[in-house]
């Protein structure tokens, strides 16, 4: 069975929208972009078109490639204290002379809607509540609380560590009852640690994990996303082969992308 | 084979005394204590005299159970604030009419030296410095390092997810290219998991993990440390079953006690 994220995310949608027509005072979201990579300007314009589609506010800042970083925490400075921005997002890669966490620290935590302030980042890890949930891993739970899937007591295997994807997403499946593993590129044995997941979640970029490692009737969930030689778009795994043998997977496109999408717009309702 | 906590923090401590001689300011401790809990107060006594073994300063506050938040806070404000404290440490636990959380958020994260501050805990899961280690996994993997034992790649099954031990130390472990599960209550088949375990860590104060699930030549950690029925001190594991069984084995007492307490020094030297 197909965990559909388009159609998920576009039911969350329609009943943010709902909600925002209710509310007196609209979130607005800011987000800067530096420089002129392609990626991150498909991202930022899907954030863009969300937000409009919810009737909420969105600015976009775009600044040049050599901004240095104080231009960049300044701007931040200037967001943190302007009361008609709700959320605060910095568009990742940033160019390489930039201090990546230098920026993001300079977000206010109660306007630092993708989870990236030590702050939020602690706060979650102690199981408290963050003032943001990391995007990326609340669109997959959301994801999964469409189809009625609970983690409880499963055991959940995560490939990958990246602090946007791999070790939140094991801490709010924590958070969730579920027991967690988290495999990477140092990992001994992945396939006998991979064939023992209920819940088998791929965030590494690449393929890794292969059809026959996988357990039939488990859960899957592919967070990759990357072109194949003919520049099509691919998840981490073998789709056609898995949708045969699995109980549940997501495609590419059209699963994780979307959820997270719609997740940072829940992140953006929901502010402090 | 024994892995032996007394001797190495011993040698540590020893090592560390050295090192003050050669400090023109010493470090200094300060300790809240609230309430008359006998446990907390032997903790303290130690704490207190691996500080004076090493040649640094403390000093122990002593609050009766009484004690309301906002005085706890001042205090605390008022030692954040006092240049010759370089590390703050609130014994828990307090009494229940206190918010934990109110108290430990209010330490300065530069003198947070047990890494309870959601900035402090958001960098060590940022897989950043943070400006002290969690003191008992920092004293575990003090240990491992004293023996030799590289947990790079190996399996490390943690079992308990709390925040002082479970979830600080399995980030410390994935910062170290373990590959790293959590188990916990609600965890379903619990011996499967702990049959695949290069290196064992049982942190739940109560005997959940049986011998007989415990894989041969295996590392065991027992952080566990409670009474039995004739006042015995105990960890949560068989030892003398299991010592017999696995390649390295702490004992309760003299392994991961002493240890964590020559890693709150390592962190007191250490402070940014």
């Amino acid at each position: 069975m197909i965990l559909d994220g388009k159609k998920t995310s576009e039911k969350i949608l329609n009943q943010l929208a709902e909600k925002v027509k209710t509310m007196d005072k609209k979130p607005k979201l800011a987000v800067i972009l530096v420089g002129n990579d392609p990626a991150s300007e498909i991202y930022v314009s899907s954030k863009e078109k969300a937000a409009k589609k919810i009737g909420v506010g969105s600015v976009v800042i775009k600044l040049p490639e050599e901004t240095d970083e104080k231009t960049l925490t300044d701007k931040i400075y200037e967001l943190n204290n302007d009361e008609t921005v709700t959320g605060i997002l910095v568009q990742l890669p940033l160019p390489k002379h930039i201090d990546k966490n230098k920026i993001t620290d300079a977000i206010c935590p109660k306007k630092d809607i993708d989870c990236f302030t030590p702050e939020n980042v602690g706060r979650l890890m102690q199981g408290r509540e963050p003032y943001f949930n990391p995007v990326t891993p609340q669109g997959i739970l959301m994801l999964l609380d469409e189809y009625g899937i609970d983690v409880k007591g499963k055991h959940a295997v995560i490939v990958g560590r990246s602090n946007i994807v791999g070790k939140p997403m094991a801490q709010m499946l924590l958070n969730r009852d579920a027991t967690v593993t988290v495999c990477h590129s140092k990992t001994e044995n992945l396939d006998d640690i991979i064939k023992t997941a209920d819940i088998l979640i791929s965030a590494v970029g690449k393929k890794v994990v292969r059809c026959k490692m996988v357990k039939s009737e488990s859960i899957v969930i592919d967070v990759g996303i990357s072109r194949d030689n003919n520049g099509k778009i691919v998840g981490d795994l073998d789709f056609d082969e898995l949708v045969n043998v699995v109980k549940y997977i997501t495609p590419v496109p059209g699963g994780v992308g979307p959820m997270t999408i719609a997740s940072l717009m829940v992140n953006l309702i929901n502010h402090p």
